[in-house]
């Protein structure tokens, strides 16, 4: 039985907030190397840089008519995530609908199947993270779903989650660790100002880390290539 | 036997005329979602948006002997197809023939193969649609046809057809269908534009396009996630 | 047994000054068309062009303690190049390392895994070259080599020989070749500049480089399309 | 924090008996076309048939160490299913591992990731549904997880699921949902026999599925050749 | 408009029965290196070897309506060949629709996109070549189109053409051209097994196909390993 | 200049001798995991396993010529490996060629490209690792080289090393290590057989291997799934 959800629990504003400019990289590390999209998901410009709160879909192959009901659940600070019922590469998502979600201050769209119209959407600057750019269209025959869990590029994402994008790809954060992940990745932004810094004045990983013990403990020998 | 055929039929200019700006996903469109070259076809630079007639070469993997041979064919309006006859990701075409093709006012390239020198040819502003960047070098032993009907990307190509390439990717018109195809993009970019400006002061799709009865129809249940 | 050797051999400064500004498929083609990385090998920005010597990592999947001990034997003007003993496209590198490197004088990384902080790697201006872009961390456990000859992106590379990378891709030249491939390279630009203007003149390839008489002799016709 | 959950929640024997059997794309469609597995997971031998209980274990890439924590959770009928941290091909599981499983019962193994000893396996009546098989050796010095929540392939499964897996694929029934599902797959078992003897004896889809009436509706038109 | 071509010109059982048992390299060199299908069409068994009359279906992505259309335009002797309109891996097809089949004297099934019950259809001797072998099902809402021209992996079929696929793969022959195909494949079969019995008697190809001479004149050098 | 290099050193037979039957998976632990071939090399039927010495083959995308030039090089005991100059799926290999190769009592081929007539291989028994199976021809028209160094599927491999390929792949052993590398693999083996045998009774490779400890101290945690 086909299904949308309505009044989802977000995230609270203050919450959001913590993420705003946050790293994927920084935020993957922060909650144990978990959560990241499969690295196909790629930026259709850059630079480009968002979190917001997931709004899913699940759709049908070749199939977009889900994406008109998501809109709609749609609130400002938003993201729009989209996974498909099988493998597609169509493009799903267009200017009109990027209109329609702008209007609704909807941050970006992140889609495992295609998208197109990019110029224009590079215009307008609303930002797609898709696993395709590809002007295939697709019909409005099949009903779907609507803030269900889905499997969007290889991980499991919950209406309320929050999504972080940015050159490097996207990364998902349960609603429920979402302060403590912050709180982590505060911490650990402050502690690599410091080594960038240390880095930069030319000291040496190998030494800031004190690495050499334990390198000489697992065998690295040094050798002089003249020696060889 | 290898053959070039010369004096191909071309669309009049005026037809030609109409296919400026045009936007692949809308042509694409608007002649019944059929003609898109396959989604591996990516510009080398953007954006880039171009339209003209094709001139068609057949090539052997590793060996672009054949392109020289093209480039006569060519006139001032002119797109080169080249489609090889086996899969091959070498860099059939750098700088040399694109300055050849400019000086013969030719408006791109569209590949299904390998390009290189892409540094220049960006400078250049000469736009390449291509299944890979790749410097690796061919050879010219080997005689191929040009002007005959070719598959590039997935797509039957005859000389004379229109190509129409954008950020989006390519698709080709058959000459025969051109000005229908450009009847029918001109009503759907009017169309287009009304619906933008309705989406963009907030007005949903869903109402737009009526969607809601049918929506009902098919089953699609409503549940606020306090009742789940 | 894991090695680090130090102290390798560099092409003089006068050679490595021969290659600035070189382009990689020019250098491919004045080595005999060898040489040349698999084409998925791709900047992270673009334009980049850079040339330098080879300092090589071998690493576990996964794992990129080993880029540590690499950086220490880098000096200015080096390139680092990892390789994998495992195909991977995790993030083995991202701004620390980058900050590192540049801290040393290191042109740029080519590296046939995954990459991350590529936003700030374009601020930076530290190019890359690699398989992935991809913000999955690594770990830190298994020791590998340093400065031993590698198979990178399917190319043997050696510690100290000449690698040079641009918008198509990368190369590598060998040490004891590098002379005798710059000397062909200037020849061969020289040669270009010359067929670059008749081309751009409106001469056509067909004429410049005599095609004419052996197009015939393997028995091309030329046809009318209006007699087809 | 690393864990491996014990004494996980099993269907009861009857449940699992009525998967005995069971073809994917049965259960698949039984389920309302949810659940399957990626199309790149691949039997090692053909054919191959089995179903059974979910053991999930997620590991590392390019290290197989938690593999032996989980042999120790499996009883007879079960099936282990492995996930991988990020994207692996590497040979994580052999015949030593395999005779591990099968002397405590295990029905076959499901790994997102790669396999090796496939001549023996393949000996031993050892069934593998993998995405790569290459001999390539892991390591074993990163922990993981076992028995907690996996996405494999693209789905999500838990353990104590029940998995189906044959020439065609993989496919995942939820613990809870198993015996309603089990159920619609008798019905449609049974309805596909009488459909198969209806189109064995040479009646046709279009009249048995009653389709004319609605292909006239949607403007199917039928042309004779000659009058085209 | 959606169309369904019916009684399509097929070859005559006298030039059918002249491919039986052909081999696809020998018809693809036949016929001038041209018509082969790429190479991911894979048969679902081996050894397999078909040849018949090509009738033809255009589907949606995730649809297989249109191919209830198509069965009943068969014939004994036909084979089926599938395109879709955007790329798809859905399995379209199991032994339902094969049992249709082959009740009407089908001789197997093309399709560029995925199949499934594949230990039924090799139980049944249905030869299939496809895409991909994926359980997931597909819905009937879209109609298409049955008997018009198709690209299908890259070669454009039309209906009526010749189809023959064996382990290597898929090629097609132009209806028009089959005749001349067979005679040019007969004179390649008596030639080559003259050659296969010289080439097991120890004769080599260098001196059957007379190539010493233009090895020496391109500049092929022999040196012992000993003088390098 | 293009080289044919004649009277390579190889194994002497004793060392061969110790290759029979070995497995790529022992052999590649056996030195220290390294020398496989990347994992898309796979035999053209199974099981196949077979030992020999390397003759190489470099060639030119599309085009078998130097393939002929390679067979005169061959003895029995020896297994030709192919290398092209850039990426090719065409099919440079056939019966005839297998023909001419038995005759010589070469044991197999392995080639980073394209094979076909694999029914008639499989008939004849003569095993072939590749890329792909494609009927796609090629021509004979650029010369290569023989018995060089060649990078394979990644892998560097030198005339007289040592080749082993079976149901898992394809490894390189050094020459100059073959005996080394065989001790290791035997005293593999009887290390394996041991652990089998207890494997195969019941005991855990936790206990076999003593993992408990370590397992502990990095934090593993077992936990009753009824106390989550």
């Amino acid at each position: 039985m086909p299904v949308c959800v309505t009044n989802i629990a977000r995230p609270s504003a203050e919450t959001l907030a913590r993420y705003e400019g946050a790293e994927v990289a920084t935020i993957h590390e922060a909650q144990g190397r978990k959560g990241l999209l499969a690295s196909y998901m790629r930026p259709i410009y850059r630079p480009a840089c968002i979190s917001g709160t997931a709004i899913t879909a699940s759709v049908a192959p070749g199939d977009n008519w889900m994406l008109h009901v998501a809109v709609e659940q749609c609130q400002p600070g938003d993201i729009l995530v989209v996974a498909t019922t099988s493998p597609c590469e169509d493009g799903y998502f267009g200017d009109l609908l990027a209109t329609s979600l702008k209007a609704r201050g909807v941050r970006g769209l992140i889609i495992d199947a295609g998208v197109r119209d990019i110029a224009t959407l590079t215009e307008m600057g609303f930002p797609v993270w898709s696993k395709a750019i590809f002007a295939q269209g697709t019909v409005k025959n099949t009903v779907g779903n609507v803030n269900i869990p889905v499997i969007c590029a290889g991980q499991h994402i919950n209406p309320g989650d929050i999504i972080v994008a940015d050159d490097d790809g996207v990364v998902v954060v349960r609603r429920e660790e979402a302060d403590s992940v912050a709180d982590s990745a505060d911490q650990r932004v402050d502690n690599e100002t410091a080594k960038r810094e240390r880095l930069a004045a030319g000291e040496l990983g190998l030494d800031i880390y004190n690495m050499r013990p334990r390198l000489k403990e697992v065998g690295l020998i040094y050798v002089d290539q003249k020696d060889l």
